[in-house]
């Protein structure tokens, strides 16, 4: 590990899409060490023996883990460009609070639309709610941070490369039911940052299915 | 709401006594708003209109939501005296990650344990798991914070006043498992700041059995 930064990842995983965005927002070059999950390295047991979980960033030997923490982290750290949280305490706990709202809520409800088959469809309402609420917090503005990209854009924007997958699954147009949202992630990705970062949603789709039939007990 | 502070809260909830105890560290004076959870006041549905729930501050007419982002608010705008956070990334993102692994762990598997008649086995076998691996990170220090009270141990301490109710529920003595824990606790407890948040041992166990009653169906 000769790197000064190290990232353990998944192409696919919002979490992970997370920190290569922040990184490539503060131009951090960082060396990819790609994990395969059924078979974790033993780097990725000795760097986060607590939760055994990627996206984990080694900045000179020493481990930090969770997505979000990892991206303050760099923010902290990298503070000579591209502030990510404001700096006002109060606007602060503010970005930190729908970065939790979106922690807590997407990945656990789309995962019960592609890991169970009961509930259906109680989770597709939920999820369509979810989104609800988060266009409802963009509302007029051309970013989550204001009229700049900022730590709430890093937290959503990876599950836009899930959008394909809930329409599929969810039965729904985000186009139609959350075009402010849609328009939102069209601008983000005009950013390298992200467009570099994120995964075609297609693709996306495909390891979801496959993973659907792992673990739907028909 | 004449008060500069004002926070919305519940006596026996670990999150709002978190934020007593922030708010004690920094001598902070603070309107105090007991919330029934039964008949959520009007205030707290408009403060909090996203997740309905206490704790919310309400500092200068302005609603601050979620514990531990209370908790980092609060370091952050009375940083006169008694910093939670270290000021080194590294320990932030360190402590930061301990906060949430207290947060994703001890509370949903508690209420696990009082919720639900099935499971109960393995939810207190993860329980010992979980309070096996905070010890673990403990070790021979005085706090989590290393010499002095900080993030982790606000985070920590409001779930002493659940020890008895685990213990009793768990079939399992935290003296004869977890003494450093216990001695920890016991430290803490030396504090004001702590002791006057916290509530009675027995008094929780009281609340959440009548919670128990009420929950599982039999």
């Amino acid at each position: 590990m000769a790197s000064e930064v190290v990232l353990l990842h998944l192409l696919h995983s919002p979490f992970a899409t997370r920190v290569r965005i922040a990184l490539a927002e503060k131009e951090v070059e960082f060396e990819s060490r790609e994990e395969d999950l059924s078979n974790k390295s033993p780097l990725l047991l000795k760097m986060n023996p607590v939760n055994k979980q990627i996206p984990v960033l080694i900045h000179k030997g020493k481990p930090i883990c969770e997505s979000l923490i990892i991206v303050e982290y760099i923010d902290e750290v990298w503070n000579h460009k591209s502030p990510l949280l404001p700096s006002h305490p109060y606007l602060r706990a503010h970005a930190r609070f729908w970065g939790d709202y979106i922690d807590k809520k997407i990945y656990p409800i789309g995962r019960m639309l592609w890991a169970s088959s009961d509930h259906e469809e109680a989770s597709k309402k939920e999820l369509i709610e979810i989104f609800k609420v988060l266009e409802g917090e963009l509302g007029d503005k051309p970013y989550y941070g204001g009229d700049t990209f900022g730590f709430v854009d890093v937290a959503l924007i990876p599950y836009y490369a899930f959008f394909h997958t809930f329409e599929m699954l969810g039965n729904f147009s985000f186009e139609a039911e959350f075009p402010k949202l849609v328009s939102w992630a069209k601008r983000c990705m005009q950013k390298t940052s992200v467009s570099k970062s994120l995964c075609d949603q297609h693709k996306v789709y495909e390891v979801v299915l496959e993973l659907k039939k792992k673990l739907v007990v028909e």
